[in-house]
This record gives C-alpha cells, sequence and structure tokens, in this order.
C-alpha cells in the first residue's frame, strides 16, 4: 500500500499513532441488503489484514463503551503517509455512509526526557546508593542489568507491542500554565523529581495496567496522549485517580475525555455493534 | 445474552453502571406504519424484560424533562462486555434511526474510601465519646449494629436497587484542582473531614432523597456520576443547594450538567413520548 | 390532560418552569400543502387553549428576536407531570419534524431566603427606625400593611401571574464559586446585606420592569432562572447593566446566554413567523 | 411592513440593530432551476428595497470572508417588532432551505456615559485649561462648538449612518469581572479616565476606521457589539491590535469571535457567492 | 478573475492568508458517475491552475491527518476580494455537496514589531559588541550584510515562497491577559526581549522548520496564527515542545487546536481521499 511515488515520511525515531473513533450510521447501514453488508464487513476485514502485514504496523479494534462512539481503532505505522492512507480507507471501509467520525487523535511514540540516565545510575544508585566500585564484576553485572532494562523499556515506548487485553482506555492531556501552577516554568530537575513519583505510581500496576505515553506537542490539541491497556475497568480506575494525588497530576494536568473501548475480534465485533 | 466466547470483564467489587439519554426522531417515527410502531414498541419493551431477567442487572427507565432529551435509561450490570452489548441494543431498540444519543456516562458503583472504619468507631465514638469498656455485652452490641449498619451501607453502595420513586436526577462531577482550591492536595484526614460534613446534609435527606455516588476517573468525562432519586423536585433542589454551601462543594466542586427524568413504568411512558 | 393512572408530581410549594425554544424547519413547513399548514396552526392553536384551561397553569408564547430560535414558550404549571407532557405536545405540536428545540431550561418557583423576616422587620423598621411601641394601633396597623405586602410578594414569587408586556428576556446564573469571589463561603448575614441592595436596584424599575427569579439548582446547567418583562427592551438593557455594578453581579455572578423574545397573540406570531 | 395591529416598540432613543450571519446552502441551492434561481435573487432584492424604503432603517450586506458564514447583513431600526419581521424574512428571502443562520448579534445604539459632560467642559477645558471667562464671546463661542460637536456625536452613536466602505468587521465584547480585573468594581471616575485613553486611540484612526459601539447587556451573550467600518483590513488589524495595549482592553476587555465582511452591491454579491 | 468593476482591497504591505480546512461527503461523492466524478476533479484541478496563475498568489493543496478535516488549501493573494472570491469557488469545486467547511483561518502576512533596527545594530552590535568605528569599510560592509539580511527576513514574512515541504501544521495562538500573566501590560522592551529568546529557539531549527507568522488580531478569533512547513512531524513536535519553556509561550501563549496536513500533487492528493 506505500505509495512508491512519495518520500515516505518516517521520523528519526518511533512511530506515529492515530486514535480513531467512528459512529455507525445504523440507519444507513439498514438500507443494505443482506449481501452489502457482507461485503462491507469482508471489505473491512480485508482492510485490517492489510494493516497488519504492513511492515512495523499495528491495528488494535475496539468496541466503543457508552454512545460516545461506536467502533475505535488505533493505529501505529513509522509513515504518516501510509497512516494518513489507512486513516481515509478505514474511514470508508464499509461504505461511503457508515463511519462517521466521532473523535481522533495524532500523536508519536517518544522517549522520556526523564529516564534515569546510564551516569546517574552510576552515580546515584550503583556507587551512591549501592556502594560499588567502578569496574567490579559487580558493578557491571549491575550495569549490565540497568542497560538491558533501558533498552527494553525504550523499546517499549518507541516501538511497543500492546497486548490483546480487553479493556483500552484513551485520554489527551496537557501540562498546566496556569498562576503559580506553571509546568513550564519548572527547572528540569524539579520536573524529573515530580515525574520520578508519578512513574512509582505507575510501576504499582505493572502486570495489571500497561500505560502508554504518546507526545502530540505540535501535532494535536493537548500535548500528549495516554493509552491504557487493562484487564478490568477497576484498576484503570484506581490508577488514574491514585495518580490525581500526585503532584504532577494534582497542580500541573489537564485533561481531555476518558474513552472506554473493549478489544475484540472482528466477527465479535461486528456482532456487538450489530452489523 | 452474555456472549460465552468472550471472558466476562467483571470489577473485583460492584457493578458497571451506564447513563443513557436520547433524542427521540419523531419526523422518522411518523414514517412508521402503525404495525411498526407496534412492533418497535414490542421491540423494546421485550429487551427491556431480557435485560431486567439477567442476573444482578437494573435497568430504569424515564422520560426527560426539557427536550435536552426525551427518554432516558439507567442501567447496572456487573460485566462490561453484557453492558456494551446492551447499550447498543437498546440504542437500536425502537429502529435505527429512532433513538438517537444526547448525553452518556459512564461509572462503576464503589464504596467510599472516607466512610469510618471499624477501628475509628471503637476509639471514638465507643470508647471515646460512649466511654464503654471493650468486650463487655454493652460493647459488643454497639460494635455489632455498627458491623450491620456498614455491611448494608457497602452493599447499597456496590450493589444498589433502586426505589422506583418518580423524579430522578442525574449529574456528573469533579473536584476542583485550580490555584488555592485543590483537593487532591489536602492530606486525607483533611479530606475525611470534610467530606463528613458533606454526609450529614445527605443522611438529614434520609426517606426523601437515595443518593448513589459512582465513580468515573479515567472512565469518563468527570471523576464522579451522582444519581439522586426523590418523590419531589423540590427535595432535589433543596439538597443539592444546600449542599453547595458545604466547603466540598463551595470550594472544591466542578459540576456538569443535570438531567432530570421521571420514571414511568414503559406504556405510560410511550404515551409521554407521543410514541 | 394530567393521567389518571399516575400520582402528580406537585411541589410543596411553589410551580415547575419550562423555558422552551425552538427553531422552525421552514424547508420542512414548505412541504405541507395550504390545508396541512392551516390544520398544523389549529393543532398548536388547540394544545395552547387545552393549557390554558389547566388549573393553575400559565403559557407565555413569543417570537424570538435573532435566528438563536424563532418561537418560545414559558410553561408554568404545578405538576412536573404535566409539565414534561405538554413541553412533549408542544414540540410535535406543528408536525413531527417543523419545531427543533434550541435551548431550554427547568426550573421552580421559589421564595427568596433573604427576605426581611417578621422579627426583623419589627426590630429593625418598627421599633428600631421608626420608634414605635408594640402592641399600639400604629404599630399593629404598619405590621399588617406588612404582613400584606409580603404575602402578595410571596403570591408573586410562587404564583406569579405575569404581564402581556411585549418584551420577555430569560438569562439563566450562577452565584460564582471562585478564589476570592466565592459566594457560597460567605455567611448569611453577608449575603443577606448583598441582595438587599440587589433589590434595591429592581425596585426603581417597578412597573416598567417585572422580575421573576426562579431556582434550578439541582435541576438544570445554572442555579437560578430570570424572567424580565418589559414594554421596551431599553429597560432590560438599563436594569441588567445597573445591576452589573452591584457587588453580588459584579463579583459573584455568572451568566448563560441572554434571550430576548416578543409575546404576541398566535394569529400575528404565525405571520411573524411567515407560517 | 409595520403592522398597524401591534403597537411598536420603540426605545426613547436610539435604535434596535441586528447583525446576522448565514451559510448559503448551495446543494439545495444547485436544485433551482434558472428561472427559480432567479426569482429567488428577485425577492431578496426586493425585500432589501423595501427594508431600505422603511423610515429610519438601514441595511447592509455583505459577503463574509471565510467559510464561517457566506452572507450577512446589518440592519438599523427603531421597531423592534419591525427588526424581528425583517430579520425572519431575511432569512427566507431565497426560498426556505438556501440560507442558514451561521451566527448573529442583537445590540442597540446607546450614548456613552462616559463623554465629557457640558459641565466638565467648561470646567476643565474653557475656564481651567484655556483660562477664559464664563460669558465672554470667546467662550461663548467655544461651548457652541462643544454643544455642535458632542450634538454631531452622539447623532452618530444613537442613529448612525455607516459608509459604503468596503470592509465590515464585527465582534461582541464584555468587560472583565475576575478577580483583581474587575471593571465593575471600580469607581465612575476611574472607568471615565480609562475611557479616554481608549478614545483617544480611535480618534487617531478618524478618517480610517468608523467604530459604532452599540450595547447588549441582558439583550445577548456579551455587553456590547463592535462594528469597524474600514477602506482596507490593515486598519482594523492595527486599531485593534493597538487598543489591546490599552489598559481597558489588556485588563478588562474579553472579546467574542471577529467576523470580516465585505460590502457589495446585490448583483456583486450574488455572483461572489456563486448564486 | 480579479474583478474589474470593483476597487481591489490590498494592504499597504503584505498579503491576505486563507487557511481552509474541509471534509470531504463521501456518500454523496459516491453518487456521482464516473464522467462525474472526472469532471470535478479536473473543475478544481483548473480552478487550482487560475488560482496559481495569478499575480503575487501562492495556493498549498494538502491532505489533512486524523478525520478532524479530509482536504486544506492555505491561500495567499493580496486583494481581499480575489481571497473572497477564490475561497467560495475552492468551496464548490468538487460539486456543491461535497466539500463542507470544516475550519478556517484569515490572517495576514505581518513583519515584526521585534525584529532589531538599524539604529539597534549598529549601537548594540557593530559598535558595542564588535568595538567598531561608524563609516570605516569594516562597519559598512557589516552594515549591508545586515542590511541585506533585514531585507530578505522582510521579504519573507510580508511575501513568503513556502517551499514543498511534506508536513504543513497550523495552530492558531493569542498572548494571554490574565492576572500577572498579562503579555499587553508588559512594557515593549520586556516584550522585545522576550521575543527575542524566542527567535533563538526558531533559528536552531533552521533549514528544518520554515514558520511563517500571520496577524489576525480584529480578524479572526486569535491574534496570530502560525504556519510550519517541515519534512517530518518530529522536528514539528520539537520545535513546538521546546518553545514551550520560553517564557513567552510558558507564562503568556494561549493555544487553538493544531491541524497537521501532508502536502502532495493533485492525483496523488485525489487518490490519498479515495476521490
Amino acid at each position: 500500500m506505500p505509495n512508491p511515488e512519495i518520500t515516505p515520511v518516517v521520523p528519526r525515531e518511533g512511530w506515529h499513532v492515530l486514535h480513531l473513533y467512528y459512529h455507525v450510521d445504523q440507519a444507513q447501514w439498514a438500507l443494505f441488503s443482506d449481501e452489502e453488508k457482507r461485503q462491507a464487513k469482508t471489505r473491512l476485514t480485508e482492510l485490517v489484514q492489510e494493516i497488519r502485514a504492513t511492515p512495523d504496523t499495528h491495528l488494535l479494534i475496539f468496541s466503543v463503551v457508552t454512545p460516545k462512539a461506536d467502533l475505535g481503532f488505533m493505529l501505529l505505522t513509522p509513515d504518516l503517509h501510509v497512516a494518513n492512507q489507512y486513516e481515509k480507507q478505514l474511514t470508508l471501509s464499509l461504505g461511503p455512509e457508515i463511519l462517521s467520525p466521532a473523535y481522533s487523535y495524532l500523536s508519536q511514540t517518544e522517549s522520556s526526557e526523564y529516564t534515569t540516565t546510564r551516569e546517574q545510575y552510576i552515580a546515584d544508585t550503583l556507587i551512591g546508593e549501592k556502594g560499588m566500585t567502578e569496574g567490579t564484576p559487580e558493578f557491571e553485572a549491575s550495569l549490565k542489568e540497568f542497560d538491558d532494562r533501558m533498552a527494553h523499556y525504550l523499546k517499549h515506548r518507541l516501538y511497543p507491542v500492546l497486548p490483546d487485553w480487553p479493556v483500552l482506555c484513551f485520554y489527551p492531556m496537557s501540562k498546566r500554565r496556569s498562576g503559580n501552577d506553571n509546568w513550564y516554568s519548572l527547572s528540569f530537575e524539579e520536573r524529573r523529581q515530580l515525574m520520578a513519583g508519578h512513574a512509582r505510581v505507575g510501576r504499582a500496576y505493572s502486570g495489571r495496567i500497561l500505560q502508554l505515553i504518546t507526545g502530540s506537542t505540535g501535532l494535536d490539541e493537548h500535548e500528549w496522549g495516554v493509552t491504557l491497556l487493562a484487564k478490568d475497568t477497576i484498576d484503570i480506575k484506581a490508577i488514574v485517580y491514585e495518580m490525581r494525588f500526585d503532584e504532577v497530576s494534582a497542580r500541573y494536568a489537564e485533561f481531555g475525555d476518558f474513552y472506554i473501548g473493549m478489544q475484540l475480534p472482528l466477527d465479535i465485533l461486528f456482532r456487538r455493534l450489530c452489523l
């Protein structure tokens, strides 16, 4: 599908991410014959297969809870041309009058500027906290473990493989710039410490919540998109609520709306949406 | 109706709650023959019966006052897949072009983190206030009474059975995080004391107002949904107005819009909506 | 019309008030034959007669200035079931596709908590200011005059009879809860004194502006609805502008949008709206 | 056109002002035959002639820049009934499905409360600044000149005749009531001085910008409407930008959206809008 | 195309700029025959050629990422009448029911009031910093270089020629007037210094980001429009993010929504949009 005539727009690192939410126009769908309905569903199914067969490209599909929307996609792919093309095709996949956009969000995977650097880890943790001596086998082993852990973490941030957990939560957020609560007037060190506390809360939900933060400053209405995958809404409610008491959120976060979707195989999804 | 192919998404405790508000498209309805109208009403009636026959599942139905909406449902059920399926079916129940979503809200029943604990009750009330001695029959009886009361209260919060009182008020709310009025920067003890005053106001309306607070942080636009059932709008106006002077509301509450509905049997509801 | 099968929802005191604003869909209206247009206008005319014949029920009808809306109603009636039924019928009265809701507001007539009490009047005015002695004929006469005035005032607040003055202004408002400007953190006495100044401005327009404040905390988006009737827009502009300098408004009021309507007999209204 | 059956609603001084913005539904227009298009344009042309022939009534017509709207009118007329009637007729003039309202604003011409009074001019300027003696011919001449200037100014404010300059800018505005920036908590004298500086900026654009301030407190969403006529957008941008540094705007002004229109003769306007 | 009957509205300096975003109505498009589709695309292609052949007139065309919109244009032209005419024609170019406006913005190219003046450069840089003597060959050469650089810069600001880089970002912004963060209460010198830091960040992206700031105070909803052209979204995200820490943005900027488009030749664009 990538168009050979045009140069790909692929970032130096990371992927483009599109969250797409649609209403199903059931009145138009009802006008389709059974054969037309079958063809429409086949068309979407084949497009999904084509997208998922595209290198480094992932597509999550979900039924949206509450009539804010019906059908949702999360598309991750390196080339913005490909993202743009697939997005227009997904919108049309069930026929030109069936899916109408309810909400969308454009962001990009990115590494965090606040992650512990190798230098910080050596100075603060290995030498400072654990009292190791540089160059000892123990030191080297710990450092290697740190390197592996960070490489793994960075790979997840930039090139995430998302599990098929049933509940998907998405919300956009920005940092506040208001009177005395101005995130962008803090020093890097102040921000780094605030974010460290925030990350600790996140780690406490490891195995229950998979969290992916993607950047959207200059790309869409807020500064970040947050995608949470979970086995249960109660964990989503718990982690977002707990983080709200964290100073980073309490004083500095502005949230957009929250969208809950349920990942489903396409055939069950069609039945869920009465298609 | 629960789909045997997919694993239920049931929270460790509590139920999912969906508030659903719809406009009736009367121009489309007028195109139906009498027979089609009868069939549409039968379809909704049968779906309501099926939902109400689902274990641990409750459905309130109401006519909405003011043209903000016409028809409203409040659905309580443990499995999010079931909630999602019934929601899509309710939307379609009168035909694909009749009900269009006007507003919706997703939340979850939850216990309150601020309720008096057994330890607090023993120390503050039984020993502190009433001067009882631990282990005496009087002490044990009072403690049992407390345990029963709290169990009953918790059951109402997590698995509520709502009365058929005619007036239903729903509104979403969040706690403020703004300058000096930042709820999430208060200590737990400060929040607990503020909430205690708030609860006292609520108890003064016992028997006239049934109040159900459900959590929606991370699930929908605000942090909580508030459902009030009453026999009269004057009590709804009175309790919400009185609570507004409470510091919890005066300084820390942000409210969404308020929706007033009237619970009605289906046949009277159809006539109310001129269906 | 009140449905004998269902228990009325009538407040202990006062009436329910519905402000209803509609767009006329002229494209749909143009599809009607002359006979269908005549029938539609007859249907609305008969419904208006039925509503006005309902006990304790009043209906004002007006053409709306600016295309924010075309047709407006203000309905006052004791039973919320009746209000809800009439509202749905008014929406449909010209045919199912003609009137589409542009704005609406639900409130309730209420007495003011800040009116001078009998005790205050005796202590502050009769004894304090006028130097009367309790029990003297002069004292009794003045007290009776006060009682009559307050009874009249209360009757107007709870069961208003509105004049047919041509200009009707409606706007919703709330009291501010923001930083140092938090109405709900003031003491009752502070609020009473602020409101007294506000009332003085209102009295200066007596005979030119009829003002009705109705309560909507818990019922609709703001806390009060304000209905002004006048013979001229210049008085409406003058009173709202003058009150804005009053501390109650300057520091504590948040206003919604303002709607200007013109009361008209139905036949002239139909011509005004090109029906 | 004024309806003889109903009493005019004419303010003691000044005119009612309606700004009306419409989208043209080109898909509906394309369904018209050439003859129907010709008739529609004739109908609008005749209505414009009728309106312009109404005593004390002015109508400006413009093409709107950017698709915020297509066609705009500014109507000035004394009687609110006439304004209301013409507004409904203008909306329908090209056929019931062609013009759909995009934005509108109701205001009223008014004199400024901050203009220099005769007493201030005598005391501050004639005697204070120029050292004249009351009653001298020089004094009388200067006073007459002042009287003439103010009469002219007042006439323009209350009964403006607007030039046919090509660019028309409209925006609504309110004065801020927020924390320490509360216009309505300032004394009259403070406000008068702030407004005097503002007026000086306005006078510097005399001959290039014609500015008309109309009042809308209690009538529409903001407190004033501002209409600017210019020969060029660069002057509009310059005056609004320069005024923004003025304390009146910098600290106390809240602006609505800005609309740019181009005054055109009807035949060129029809071509501009591809009608 | 410029209409000979009407006087052009051309600013003393600079061009008018229109950003236009449209949704494609695919349901209507699907009703076209292949021949009608071909004709529609030819019509748009020919209009684009006509616009690009108009003197001093530029047109950028792009596919919009995310369903916020589908098709976007950026039009730069001196005469506001021409801009208005082309805008209405572009809207209709694919047929009267195909393109519906999703967003638009009107602004004007302008020079910056904060650029270094010749006098500042002589005093601060040539004499102050570099220790040159006025009139020396070295001094004259440096001054000429400055003059050339500024002429080039001014030409780009007022009469920009934009490259065909694939990614186009547009967002509107205003300067804040809120409590202690009031841009318009700062002195010119304070603003000039703050802007100088901002410009330094911009220069660091030279060659990767082309930035065009256009003024819209008095013309549209915000005070400026910002157009960024880039080869990659990662640079857009980086520059907007980095600038946010700059005091000018951190304390004083209010942003509207961000729109990402991809410049494409018309034939590829048609395929991208499934036309």
